[in-house]
């Protein structure tokens, strides 16, 4: 276990304050999905697929376990970490409500990419135990062959399926960076862990700019280029 | 790993064949109860209601896995296992749908209790390996307290609250038990399995008196006595 300072700029009980909020957020993400992906599974096509679903909900509340357990290890409730974020995860679930068992399951692998992007850029400027637990949650939960294979046959399928998958894709890369701007402008010890972290604004920029190369190549790897 | 002898009257491959069914009802359980718990989920009055509840139907999920490797061993798909018994398991998740937070635990803490009573009398006539793995199933995933704790507390603020619940358990019961004939009715290897390990049919009538009381003792427990 190694603990690590935070970044130039900011002081010890803002940096433990920044760790809360992303922990925060990171587990109202886990019960949200679980939320979303469980009540997507229902519209699965076929039991496998709502099995394959229900199994990638249940994993998102391993994940909220550990964050909770990290959190209380912390002295701090997972509820009191979470509230302050309800609000903008819930905007970006209904913002991106799927509206077909595709649609759900491009959001889930989508989505996961985006989290697992941000947060492994954010995890080397965390304490030691903290940076590592925010690695495993991030790990790939081992499903994203189920999803690449579905969508790859469906857009085979039909054009028109794959164009309209690629336009959904794009469109949760831009709800979610809205609803993390959302978020970073009300949180000030947050703003600042992420200022000081990247270094400066053009930090900023230039992580955006990694976490969008990323979407890109993972919306390639779903066909959806 | 032992390996028990089928109930004297059951040649080996109907054994099987109930083994599978046995199986089957119990993993398409555990999916839909998933479904439903992470729906009722949402209606929690509280975060903290909620991500309890949410980990509950992941625990569910864990057990389908362990369910769905074991058929695999057995050379079985878990969907085929499954799909002679989603109708009455979607019945009775229809005909017992919760209309509060408060009926949705107490249907989460007996259903799982009923499940866990028939399936300990029943484990004992299956393979070894199979009994083991339907022991582990079974084993309380440590919700019980929660469950208890909320149910009492309404209670006791309220004596025409324990009054509905203590009609919405009774009724639970009934509906499991009806569900539960027509799925031994539509399944032949099922019923003589059932029927020859328990002796006879006053066995069953005596299966059934013990469920009835235990049932009635976990109502007790919540205070719905």
């Amino acid at each position: 276990m190694t603990t690590a300072a935070p970044p130039d700029g900011i002081d010890e009980p803002g940096a433990a304050r920044a760790t809360v909020d992303l922990l925060g957020v990171l587990a109202y993400g886990e019960l949200s999905a679980f939320d979303r992906i469980s009540e997507d599974a229902r519209a699965a096509p076929t039991l496998a697929g709502r099995a394959t679903l229900s199994k990638i909900a249940a994993a998102e509340m391993g994940h909220f376990v550990l964050l909770e357990q990290h959190l209380n290890g912390m002295g701090v409730v997972v509820e009191d970490a979470m509230l302050p974020f309800v609000a903008a995860w819930d905007s970006y679930h209904a913002s991106t409500a799927p509206r077909s068992w595709l649609e759900s399951i491009v959001k889930v692998y989508l989505g996961d990419g985006l989290a697992a992007d941000f947060y492994r850029e954010i995890s080397g400027w965390l304490p030691g135990a903290t940076g590592e637990l925010v690695q495993r949650v991030m790990a790939d939960t081992g499903h994203s062959a189920f999803a690449e294979r579905e969508v790859h046959a469906a857009c085979q399928a039909d054009r028109r399926t794959r164009d309209r998958l690629a336009l959904w894709g794009r469109r949760l890369l831009g709800e979610a960076v809205t609803q993390a701007q959302h978020i970073v402008a009300e949180r000030d010890e947050l703003a600042v862990f992420i200022i000081t972290g990247t270094g400066d604004l053009s930090g900023i920029a230039s992580l955006l700019k990694r976490v969008q190369f990323n979407h890109g190549k993972r919306m390639a790897k779903l066909g959806l280029n």
